[in-house]
């Protein structure tokens, strides 16, 4: 059998309606609940909001070929990274996550075997943040592109953006910056000899949006401003300075760096990756010189770091351990650069 | 120049910053509003639903050479019909739309001709609609990929879904069906004699979602069961007697169809369109037969009509005009079958 057959055949066996059938039953496994009263199978889907709450909303491209390579990740990984990196953006706003719709279009010749893979890890992604599927749209395509909105909630006018920021502020980040992107170069140059379980491809694999520290800092007021990182530092830093219309000062030995294994560390420049790597899903955030003394060194778990402040003039600064200064070059990721 | 440097060129002037700056400032004229207080430039959107009301959500794909043709389609007809078939399933659950998010992936050769006439079509339907943009995603990709994510709202409890409905009730459809796939194939036979002004063309490039019937027949409680025709009444309607347990009987010579142009009547059948044709974004919904009588002939200014009603035995029976019975085939939009 050719396989152009095989994908004919498995076409003709699945169709829109069972390849639906069969995304909603895997992502329905709780049924209605209070909250999503009428599942994930009707036009739109109805969602109550709880009363005195805002509404987040965010959504996120997860596409083959520019965010993920089917032949590299792991389809158990994917399902998982794909809500895991929009349900951060809910993170970087101090909210809790409620609900996704996922849009999925995928060959006909993956909607077996790589299908389940997926839901899988999308599944226990789903259920480990507590933020079940409440729709989505399904087509099909030669590429597998997938699209995620997520419904998030904070207490009224707590939401924290990106805007409120001022000179003097200091600059935080969650985690540790680079470890994905070292992950990433690790399975790029090693993926036969490696597994999906290997540690320095967790943050790669499997990222962790830190729902935690944003509510932890939500709740006590306590951030001036907070983003994600997912393009990078040096590309997201600059959107938060354009925000606020503020430039930063940043240090670099206080940058938290990815550990290399021996092996390494004559290939990659950790403050390299710590500075321009994308994918971490940390989060940036600024605390006004008061509140500084407020900040613990670990919230929820994760170590959180000062690496600098906010400054007037509307530069990036990077400061060297020998103390001198350069402007930050814009190296994270950026589609529309070639 | 050969067109490689020029796409090369074309993405550096722009990037990612410079391209979403375009689509948000075309997008948030409006600026901040009450229920959208910080308009589209954070992690995500915040909005602010309205107490007492269940919010509805709905997304919906819409690719190049899977829903549009770079080269048939007008991008302003792009950017209209984009967020009007999306609306349409806020109007098939018998909702207000609120706002909208809309995902965008595009090459850098389309990021300024390309963009600016989609993005007026786009900001044309979205004041028609009263739905503002709430947020998005942007990113580059060799082909046009829009994703569109919309927020509705109704009276708790007061949705129509697909499911409710029992033999015996009713089935009728708004306005006139296949009227878009005429459309579509008009153009595609004469796409360089005709221009998108031809009335005939008007259903294919512009829909309009049927919010005013929706919110009449909710405001009512008269529909058991609705849902919008984006596939065809020959792919749908078998959808809606699935989710609530029936089959149906529709009569040919009620389905409201085209009119044809002259030339037009031996190359075109028009009940075959009206079966079969995609696109129309007309409502099809039930009403039980004691309801019958207070559905009148128009529902804010759209003719309704009484095509059939729902039986308990789950197959689909045409009745032809010569009062001989055949099983409906499903013979819409699957992007499954081959």
């Amino acid at each position: 059998m050719n396989s152009a057959k095989h994908h004919r055949k498995a076409a003709r066996k699945s169709g829109e309606d069972a390849v639906v059938g069969r995304i909603q039953r895997a992502l329905s496994a709780s049924g209605p609940t209070s909250s999503l009263p009428i599942g994930i199978a009707d036009d739109a889907a109805v969602w109550r909001p709880s009363s005195g709450r805002e509404t987040v909303l965010t959504c996120d491209w997860f596409l083959q070929g520019t965010h993920f390579l089917l032949d590299l990740h792991p389809p158990y990984s994917v399902g998982w990274k794909c809500l895991a990196r929009a349900v951060s953006d809910i993170a970087a706003m101090g909210a809790e996550p409620r609900c996704f719709l996922m849009s999925l279009a995928l060959p006909a010749s993956l909607t077996s075997g790589w299908l389940n893979e997926f839901l899988r890890g999308l599944g226990a992604v789903s259920q480990k943040l507590n933020c079940p599927a409440a729709g989505g749209d399904t087509t099909r395509r030669d590429q597998v592109l997938i699209h995620m909105t997520v419904v998030g909630e904070c207490c009224r006018g707590r939401a924290i953006l990106r805007s409120r920021a001022q000179p003097g502020d200091a600059v935080f980040v969650s985690g540790r910056l680079g470890e994905a992107e070292y992950g990433l170069r690790v399975l790029q140059r090693s993926a036969h000899r490696i597994t999906a379980r290997d540690p320095r491809l967790r943050k790669h694999l499997y990222p962790q949006p830190r729902l935690g520290v944003g509510a932890w800092l939500a709740k006590r007021r306590l951030a001036s401003a907070m983003m994600d990182l997912s393009d990078g530092l040096s590309s997201d830093l600059p959107r938060l300075c354009q925000a606020t219309g503020t430039g930063a000062r940043i240090e670099a030995r206080r940058i938290p760096r990815p550990l290399l294994a021996k092996v390494h560390t004559q290939k990659f420049d950790a403050l390299s990756l710590a500075l321009h790597g994308g994918d971490d899903y940390e989060l940036l955030f600024t605390v006004s010189p008061e509140n500084i003394p407020r900040v613990p060194r670990r919230i929820a778990g994760v170590p959180v770091t000062l690496i600098g402040q906010l400054v007037q003039q509307k530069q990036i600064l990077l400061i060297a351990e020998s103390g001198k200064e350069t402007l930050l070059q814009k190296k994270g990721w950026d589609p529309f650069k070639t």
